[in-house]
């Protein structure tokens, strides 16, 4: 097994509605901050010969509006 | 300004229903997975001198149940 984690963000150009409800609070809060963007992140623990690619394409994004990243962590223990 | 993500997990020990539901769909698709956790990140550019630790704390998660991690990128233009 190995521990992945699969960063899954709305493509760039994409309304990002989550994203700018955040940048208005913040703002009105006083940060100085702009690009918010609000994504996903999945944690899992998966066998060595899995097809990581096609379980995140076809069970975990819509490719039409998500971007994703995956990383993969050795398991320490 | 700076590039900050922040990764937003439910805490270890804590239900995670989503995490749950994805996990069971997973394994009905054949795929060996465990311990799916699901959660949020959030994606920023802030100024430099920003109190990062309170905007997360006060204004993006919920201590009781939520722990996060701080990743800095320097901006590349």
């Amino acid at each position: 097994m190995k521990s992945v984690r699969i960063i899954i963000m709305p493509k760039e150009g994409l309304l990002d509605p989550q994203g700018r409800a955040v940048e208005e609070m913040l703002k009105e809060n006083g940060f100085q901050v702009s690009n918010v963007r609000v994504g996903k992140v999945v944690e899992l623990e998966v066998s060595e010969d899995i097809d990581l690619h096609r379980l995140v394409e076809k069970y975990l994004i819509n490719p039409l509006i998500e971007n994703y990243e995956i990383e993969e962590h050795s398991k320490k223990d």
